[in-house]
């Protein structure tokens, strides 16, 4: 049996816009209230807005960082762990995540995704990634219960093995 | 300023006597008690004692595996983080940390300590290493003292920031 | 002034069916014959057809490999390179190289291309990515001569720095 | 039957005196006299006496870079592998050898010391680490007897297998 915390890793562009980051913010926020650790690169952006929202709702943040301090991150990062491997750590960040939540980014997060479906986490589609494999959501309510129906899968499994 | 936890890796071999085990245990107690996260490489030996010695004083544990999945940790780990990167994670180990302790162990353990000087984290000598650079601490008593003087020493530093 | 030879990363998935095969095989021709060191991630399918037609064509060729071992390598590969690290080495196939040449293949290969683009080198698509940036060719006629401009484009570049 | 080059990863510190990198030269000369590929972790001091060494005898180099680009390796190396991750990159360094051959150095040389004993590579000790289980040679003319029975037995091995 597996006493651990379920974590959700937040993927995302470092630069968001103004509807991108309030989505982040209450991805984050759901993320918190369902119970479980959120995840992130530590930086920016759909990051530091994730983080935001799961302090907001009372929850725990990791960043993932690049580098190789603790100051690189955003100021929501309650355990910040710097690896020092710069982009490669986006192998961690997917890896490190029981369920991965993709929002809207770039070449990074694309990459996120990919380690993702290696490594066979779910992976929620919350940026029109349309990619085949991810798991679809219609809003932020569905999110919700997507996410309580993965963990109660995770907690059954765990306590099995 | 920095509103993160503070985190004090502690590492060492993953094959320990009684007595090593023993240590281990106390000073994962020491780590919660003064209030930091324990963060290690998940697995077993003196990070399995650590774990458990701060789980039992209510801390905080998080595991940096070489591994892609959580089953591989000890089961006093609180957040897995699965890297998939192989010993390679040995670099994160020394990295995630604030502060080093350095329990009897092999080349892994020697690894951690060698990254330690090369990202220049403070590491507390608490297995007769003997490296030049290591901080030298007489007992757990002295630990403790130690852990209280560098934690005072890296808020101001961040307060400031 | 950089004295060093060129190296052209050859991307695409482990399974490959003969066609796919068969155009690894000519694309590892025309790298060989443009005078480039062909590095990949040094297993099976397009990385082995690949390394194939350079050898053929009296080239190098290297594989970046995911495990520890040399035994891991296709038997066209020169010189094996074992990370240890796992798929995390896909950052270092894209690193590695001055030129990427992308074939048809699944999640590796695409976070291959991201980690191109995040490391901002050339990508020709020989795989229908469709990906914007990516640098198209017609054929393999029109692969070597885009290859051959972006190697007088390189030489010209370290000749000057 | 493995149809690989052999490689030999010299290690050392890249601060080094007049007389270290007079050894580090005569190191590089007979890793290619020999018949092998010299990797190092492809910046300067030590690294840049043994490529150039190397070089001067006819020999292949290869440089496996912290960074993300090219122009950061010594002018000596042939074939450079940027790899992105930082200090990480060491375990590869190590990793990537049939044979460790370690010079004077500092950390980052301990460091890949731990990681050649870790992944069970031979290490011939060039730099009076006298670690237990390193491999002695009186001098020079002891290095180049040594090389050849380690390449005599890779090569007996891997015709085997």
């Amino acid at each position: 049996m597996r006493n651990q915390k379920i974590t959700v890793s937040v993927i995302g562009g470092h630069n968001a816009d103004d509807e991108v980051e309030r989505l982040a913010h209450n991805v984050g926020i759901i993320v918190a209230q369902v119970g479980c650790v959120l995840v992130c690169g530590g930086l920016f952006g759909v990051m530091e807005a994730a983080c935001r929202g799961a302090k907001q709702a009372g929850g725990v943040t990791i960043g993932i960082l690049p580098g190789k301090e603790k100051e690189e991150a955003n100021k929501y990062v309650d355990i910040a762990l710097p690896t020092s491997i710069g982009y490669a750590r986006n192998v961690m960040v997917a890896c490190s995540a029981d369920i991965i939540i993709a929002l809207p980014g770039s070449h990074g997060t694309r990459c996120e995704i990919s380690y993702g479906f290696v490594y066979k986490r779910p992976i929620i589609d919350m940026g029109n990634w349309n990619i085949e494999g991810m798991i679809k959501v219609a809003d932020l309510r569905g999110l919700e219960l997507k996410l309580k129906e993965l963990i109660k899968a995770i907690s059954k499994e765990t306590k099995q093995s």
